[in-house]
């Protein structure tokens, strides 16, 4: 059985050493957060992930969700008992106004609480996970009617929510989508259609649904612009909050899955089922956004966790497991054999996953501050830049982070060997369940493109252009320090190679935008190493600055592997990107 | 439901204008292979693969296989029937001698075939591939009664054969197993003992299973130099060849997988179990390396197998789907969207796949003709050469081909976008399939280890030595014709990288051997590299030579992209070589 410990060392030091976040106390939410609050926090999010959700991720895998006659489906046992420990806790609103129930802290540490509980249980934080981005869409795009009504129920936790944008014949290209909506007298839309892959769309841990659901209104335009978001109770809610008679939506099936048994995707069917416009008609894609960039984020985060708890299993079994002798003579003499942690090919899986779990972990939180940034510093430009930022990093985390999130679990599985390869150690299941991240909420690819396509040329490179002169800023302020050479010296040659590879875009892709295509998926990686580079070289500097504690040491050699072993790699998407596309768009389909 | 064409054309073009095989018609086996005859064998089986043994590999994994209260094992529903059908067709001895029952054909052919059967059913196929692999065991270290008693049953399919290593506490370290042999007075031993992850170890597919065991005779030294290899039926034969009684083996459970459920995975219970010596006694590693080798290239077919299936799946989807529009205006005018092939970053996870997949086949064929020569040239010193080549590249293929034939089934899986993570469409069963190559047979990193501390040092570098020559002989000579520069090219860097990376383990891995660990797997993956590098400079000349033929087209084309976008990987894997073990040693085992 696999074991879990929560991270909270390595965000507390990220938080406080390398990103100073005591220096947004005048902002809100970051005022109430102390270190001792903090600490705190994050500790007894760690205790509920360790003692509650991590013993049923195994049971979830094994036992799966359960669609039963009537269209009810039942989650793994003691899902339902985790989900009240967790809503009692208060943890779906930690993130959340607390006009509207929540404890109004940052979306940082949201970020980081969300990351343990993955660690812990990816299937079964979906569900919460879903909820929490379905309030921030209706908190955006919302009437004050759907807000008052529906927000304080969600954030309690009373209520989940769910996104139903995929269709059997459509996901990336939602202007196909056929689902349609009738206006009704009273202003309600009635729903028709089927929606697939619909994660948590049915389930017995609350007592309502709340569907936002991407439709067209009767006789819009076709495409993406005649796109509507409805919101679709399960139940029927009166004014009052309470609950009324069964919607006309219901699971149709469930989805037999690689992994994420615990979660239950489902297939829905609205039948004419009532629903209320959120947001501006046609406008709905744009209001699905504001859920679908949080949920990206949240995808992100499954890479990482999936990743971190597939490293402390695999650093726990090279410890234990006895095989072999060292290459340089006997380290444990009197056993019958060494640990395999002896042999520098397991410490080189060992440390190529943790060097990107920490880095990782790193520009996670420096993105979500971002989104913190956005939302409420005071000086307009600040804002602005915070948001260019957090859009510019989006597609990149979750595109880097749920690959090598994935790998990183292959790896990690690749530790125990044959072991590895059955289901009671439970490595098998982590890669099987990370495999989704790199799927869903926009296939990679889609990221990529998202990256190369729309952020990177999005008024006039500007999210580009801060993202580099920080970076660039970075290495020439701590320049003279030879202590830093090591980081700061690859980290250059990472940005350089970065900023040639945007270079190339420019000088190729305007005329032949396949060039962009052709090398979106390297670019992104690209991007994410010299991201991760750059967390790894201000993780090194603050570790430098509390010299003499082990941890730190330890900190100072892992970053020296990301830049040793990891940002080599840049090079090689580097020549990627600029062997353009001509190679493979020579090629008619019937070669394929 | 996945689908699956064997690629005839590919080996009859890599066999005859690649590899040239008509110039070794003096070899036996090689007479007897006229065009004809190897076109014929390669559709026969191709017919086998498609019609009987591919649509049962879904069904495989649904119900997979199945052990009763009296440790008997059921396999999943048609198994028995296409088992039948592959032993009629002859297909158990296509490659084995005549005088047992086989058609004495080359080993190359089997391979070709081998990679077919893979590719439409690996569970099925592993079957017959271990028995084909103990056959070859028996037939070079069993006594003439055992090769008499034995190989032709199992020749004809009537037995199957299993390999026996792994114990609970050891795999790759099997100095440390504990099963015992006492030894009797007629000359055979008793057989006490638990093996687990015994492929094939039980099943309804013969009448009876030959156990090939490593077993420590009481008294023996301990250590690896004490342990001898055991034929050990699961039913005594009697000197006619007829059946007896049951022998004292059994299979005690079969394990949990993440994949190939169609094959039977056994905990084998040795109790007091009747078996005999095979080979020298204490030389049982020895002996059971001749089956080892084999089933090392055996896995590797399926690294390939997989990604060729997965390959041609993805492809034919990118045909099928429509979804959005190409990013240089519509291609599908009359459609609601253009097919996912016009996208470059579909094409390049295609390419990036064929790519690999065509380099790799020619690698395998290509080593697997060594084998050949090995057994049978006249020359001694070509035998010798041919045995340094299949020796110095059995790790790189079991390696690199599972490794990145692995990757290639999760980017195969990606383009289906979310139907490739349910299991109707088929792909994540490759995936699930084909992650167990990359550890058995000796995990990957075992290989790694193999590659850079034995068969790189052997023979003061002979295999090394021979292999540069002939790639760099091969650059030389045609370094003249300007067509062949951007194969030529890129293959010349990555030589070039290959031997830096092999010239820096001599001047720091002798001192220190860690430096050679860590770096040994990244060296792999490059010599990987080099191999199929060298293999597409030729085929490349090859589909030079018949100009106009879309098929060539095509092949330059693929081509092409591995030296643009797979070969820059090797920069990359040279750097982490020479990035050494000295900072990945540093850290003390509680730091992980």
């Amino acid at each position: 059985m696999p074991s879990f410990k929560a991270p909270v060392a390595d965000v507390l030091f990220l938080l406080t050493d390398v990103l100073h976040i005591d220096r947004y106390g005048n902002l809100p939410g970051f005022a109430e957060l102390t270190p001792d609050v903090m600490e705190a926090v994050l500790n007894e999010a760690a205790k509920l992930c360790e003692e509650v959700l991590q013993p049923l991720n195994r049971i979830g895998d094994r036992d799966g969700c359960v669609r039963h006659a009537d269209g009810q489906v039942t989650t793994p046992p003691g899902f339902r008992n985790a989900y009240k420990a967790y809503c009692d806790g208060g943890w779906q609103g930690l993130a959340v106004d607390a006009s509207y129930g929540g404890q109004s802290l940052p979306q940082v540490m949201g970020v980081a609480v969300n990351e343990f509980c993955v660690g812990a249980n990816m299937a079964f934080t979906m569900y919460p996970g879903l909820t929490k981005s379905a309030i921030s869409a209706l908190l955006v795009h919302g009437s004050d009617e759907q807000k008052r009504l529906y927000a304080p129920r969600m954030v309690a936790g009373e209520w989940s929510g769910t996104m139903n944008l995929t269709e059997s014949h459509c996901g990336t290209d939602l202007g196909m989508l056929k689902t349609r909506a009738a206006p009704q007298a009273d202003g309600s839309y009635k729903i028709t259609g089927q929606k697939i892959f619909i994660s948590a769309g049915e389930h017995d841990l609350t007592s309502n649904i709340i569907h936002l659901v991407l439709a067209r209104i009767e006789g819009a335009p076709a495409g993406t612009k005649g796109i509507s978001l409805f919101l679709v109770p399960k139940v029927m809610v009166h004014p009052n909050g309470s609950l009324g008679a069964r919607n006309a939506v219901s699971c149709g099936a469930l989805e037999h899955k690689m992994g994420i048994h615990g979660n239950a995707t489902c297939v829905m069917n609205y039948d004419g089922a009532t629903g209320w416009l959120v947001g501006e008609a046609h406008r709905g894609l744009n209001a699905m956004f504001v859920m679908m960039n949080e949920a990206r984020i949240g995808v992100a985060i499954q890479g990482l966790g999936l990743s971190e708890v597939a490293y402390q299993n695999a650093a726990a079994y090279a410890k234990d497991r006895l095989q072999g002798r060292a290459l340089t003579g006997r380290k444990n003499e009197s056993g019958p054999a060494d640990p395999i942690i002896v042999h520098p090919d397991v410490r080189r899986m060992l440390l190529e996953i943790r060097a990107f779990n920490e880095g990782a972990r790193a520009l996670l939180l420096w993105t979500t501050l971002q989104a913190d940034l956005a939302g409420s510093a005071e000086d307009q430009k600040v804002r602005q830049q915070a948001e260019d930022l957090l859009g510019l990093m989006t597609p990149v985390l979750k595109g880097v982070l749920t690959d090598t999130g994935f790998d990183n679990c292959v790896t990690a599985q690749q530790v125990f060997g044959g072991h590895g390869y059955v289901a009671e150690w439970g490595m098998e299941q982590f890669v099987r369940d990370a495999r989704i991240a790199m799927i869903y909420e926009g296939a990679n690819g889609i990221q990529a493109l998202d990256l190369v396509g729309r952020k990177l040329p999005k008024d006039g490179g500007r999210a580009f252009a801060a993202f580099t002169k920080e970076v660039a800023t970075y290495i020439k302020e701590n320049a003279g320090d030879e202590a830093q050479k090591p980081f700061l010296q690859p980290l250059k040659e990472g940005l350089d190679r970065l900023q040639q590879a945007t270079m190339w875009f420019m000088a190729n892709a305007m005329g032949n935008p396949d060039n962009a295509g052709a090398g979106s998926t390297a670019y992104m990686h690209l991007f994410g190493l010299v991201g991760m580079g750059y967390m790894w070289a201000r993780i090194a500097k603050a570790a430098m600055g509390r010299a003499g504690d082990p941890a730190m040491d330890t900190k100072l050699a892992v970053g020296r592997i990301f830049m040793e072993r990891l940002m080599p790699e840049s090079a090689a998407h580097l020549a990627r990107v600029t062997a353009g596309a001509q190679t493979m768009m020579a090629l008619p389909a019937e070669a394929f």
